[in-house]
């Protein structure tokens, strides 16, 4: 089966065009299924394709005038999504010309625009991004929402935890995937009125939906592995993500300092080479590169700012998977099984339109 | 000078009174200048002072009939703070018969009761609950709200950042501390509306606070050095903070499996055991263990549910210092010196009374 091409914002990220078009190469070099629609600045995508002759035979161009900002709001990026390689990227999807978008850019306006482009499915209000995070268990961690809507009340949290779920029953092979709120204590009272309302709700709903609900997790358990998939606000969510992270960074500097500190370490250091850069490997964010928003009629992933070409390839990768899984058509199918209806009127919210509040 | 003797709430975390009393023998051993009122059922604090005989020489015993537990809100807490361990700790410090209190229990009901009792002090709404989390940099990090205050306005926030400043021009001997807000983006655009109005004050206000506002940080950026105070909401504080605790658990975890995979990096771990065994006590939280509530009129410190006896004598060593530092009459006197009338101007929230929201 062939696979569909992947629209690449190219001029999204820190370090734009460069990376995204090695990190893509780089992709392509790894399999050669990879077809790409490059959106971008027309010239400086010709020129970064020099160096990458066997990408360049597997791509077509798609001239952006315009760039979204780092710092732009939803709102005004949304005003441009008829010239900027972002909205290009996803406007593509939704014309059918490319089965899926990677961009690195300004993770707001990407959801606001892939939003208004691609609509939500039956039963979803709002797109939540998702990752997968390591744990010391058998399966990776599947945590929403990470960054894309400030504001949750209990209904977004509740459908959250069936899309969240839908991805654990595809990516992971589970039937009935143990779910969590992420709160800052077990006990019932703890926690806002949302997550204490999405926890009734999701406690009467369990069953219907194929999940298993356990309650609240706190943030220092997310790694161990007892729990398929964690539910959260995009703010809380982008906190215990960059916390990890930065956790994560601090014990490697202090690893590296401490192993530095005499001569002995240094030696036990070497000798035991092949362990620390197993554990490199591991907490390396590029290795985890490539969110998913879930929700959407079509697939849209973020790649981080900051990623390396190796993240950008992850990234593609991720976004390969879903592709070959058909994982939208799996969740609308899930969605549709568990009764679109009754999602639908679980929550106690209302829907809300797209603005400048989606991320801002 | 003598030190003002310490009330522990010996019936407060997970395992009660066994490791709070063995924590204070142990704060003993180190130095004797810690005199104790051990607050709890007096038949089980002398069965457990018959293994500390150099503790029990250097105590009093307060009997209290009642514990305040785990999942108790704080409203229904407040109700027994005149039959509990909690309530009677923190009304030994009120009296003077005590010149700080240390609890494991129940956050809510220790910062509701701790309010109640002893008071804000003028200025400041609600108390926050502070603590020392370890950088690469020169001193250690200043961060609060980490858990006290589930919802906060902008007005709650610059109050947190004016005591947090006040703390780190203290304990770090900082004259302009170096504060940011915690948020999912550096960008003035990003978070909530409380984040930003926050900061458009501190910014107007920085220059008159004796401390230098440097706006946005993530949360991955917390441990690099260059920041001498964190201020964030309570419930983001301790989602931040746990999921630090936690990843920091899984590296080392993942660690010990690297360094257990081969032959050869056991060789290498045990030649290298000094640099280990020192990251492992960087990393032991009950290392870390004791968080203050700032803007109280008295020293209050929490323990760790969970801290060994180890975590517990460290938790009475950072009161000492609060203490020996006199922390509570500096605050004072800053927050005398910026002007209070200022402060309790500057926000544009109401006070608030205690209520079950301070910490449900």
């Amino acid at each position: 089966m062939s696979l569909p091409r992947i629209a690449i914002d190219a001029m999204g990220g820190d370090e734009g065009v460069r990376v995204m078009v090695e990190g893509a190469a780089l992709a392509r070099r790894r399999h050669d299924r990879f077809k790409f629609l490059l959106v971008g600045d027309e010239a400086r995508i010709k020129q970064a394709l020099e160096n990458h002759p066997n990408l360049r035979e597997a791509s077509e161009i798609l001239h952006a005038p315009d760039v979204v900002s780092g710092d732009e709001k939803p709102t005004q990026a949304l005003r441009r999504a008829k010239t900027t390689s972002m909205g290009l990227a996803i406007n593509a999807v939704k014309q059918g010309h490319a089965g899926a978008a990677v961009s690195a850019g300004n993770t707001g306006a990407l959801m606001a625009m892939a939003k208004l482009a691609l609509r939500t499915m039956p039963g979803i209000d709002r797109p939540a991004l998702s990752a997968l995070l390591p744990t010391l268990g058998e399966h990776d961690l599947i945590m929403l929402d990470l960054g894309a809507n400030t504001d949750c009340d209990a209904r977004n949290l509740v459908q959250f935890a069936i899309m969240g779920a839908a991805y654990a029953r595809i990516v992971n092979g589970l039937e009935s995937p143990r779910v969590r709120l992420l709160n800052i204590g077990t006990e019932e009272t703890k926690g806002t009125d949302s997550l204490r309302d999405a926890a009734n709700q999701l406690k009467e709903l369990a069953g219907d939906l194929a999940m298993t609900f356990d309650g609240f997790t706190e943030a220092d358990k997310l790694s161990r592995g007892d729990c398929d998939v964690v539910v959260t606000d995009g703010f809380s969510g982008n906190i215990a993500l960059k916390s990890m992270e930065g956790a994560a960074r601090f014990v490697a500097d202090l690893l590296r300092r401490s192993f530095s500190s005499s001569l002995r370490s240094k030696f036990g250091f070497l000798i035991s080479r092949p362990a620390t850069e197993l554990l490199k490997h591991h907490l390396d964010p590029n290795n985890h590169n490539g969110a998913v928003f879930l929700g959407l009629n079509g697939v849209v992933v973020k790649s981080h700012g900051s990623a390396s070409a190796l993240g950008v390839a992850n990234a593609v990768a991720v976004t390969a998977r879903l592709l070959e899984e058909n994982l939208t058509e799996r969740i609308q199918a899930d969605l549709a099984r568990l009764g679109a209806e009754a999602i639908r009127t679980s929550g106690r919210g209302k829907s809300a339109p797209v603005t400048s509040e989606d991320a801002a």
